[in-house]
């Protein structure tokens, strides 16, 4: 198992052109062998700060996603509208 | 529903101590009965920084937890070993 959680800071301008990419991004990945969880939350004190809250069933797994047409098509055009660099933690269980 | 990420940073020399705290905690905390989810997981790259992720039924349910005798009594305990300030993150949806 391996948990994952990646943050994003959009600029505010750009929170209406992002929404459809990360809901895109989001249902194709749902369906991805190697996904057990991944969710997308919104910061309730920031909306340009979304974090997207992953399981994945091995590191393979994740590699396979961040290879996968969805992610190497939307993310680079998602990341234009940042105004900082996204951030990713990659967790084991206590 | 209310997401929540929290995060300590406990020092190198503890991490033993609190160990069967942060157990208890969890233990205690997944029996509220406003509390979805409640998991503890521990950065790769990282032994001291350890996260919470949580879900809430709603806000109230988190005020409920912070005010239990199992959070009132441990966390002080446990935060005795930070090297530094925990954090925590509250999410909506996206």
């Amino acid at each position: 198992m391996l948990k994952v959680i990646a943050e994003d800071f959009i600029k505010n301008e750009y929170l209406e052109v992002v929404a459809p990419m990360y809901a895109e991004l989001v249902a194709a990945t749902k369906k991805e062998p190697g996904c057990v969880e991944y969710n997308l939350f919104v910061d309730e004190d920031d909306e340009t700060h979304f974090i997207f809250i992953e399981e994945w069933i091995n590191h393979q797994a994740l590699d396979a996603h961040c290879a996968s047409e969805h992610f190497t098509r939307l993310v680079p055009l998602i990341n234009q509208y940042q105004y900082k660099e996204g951030t990713a933690l990659l967790m084991k269980s206590f």
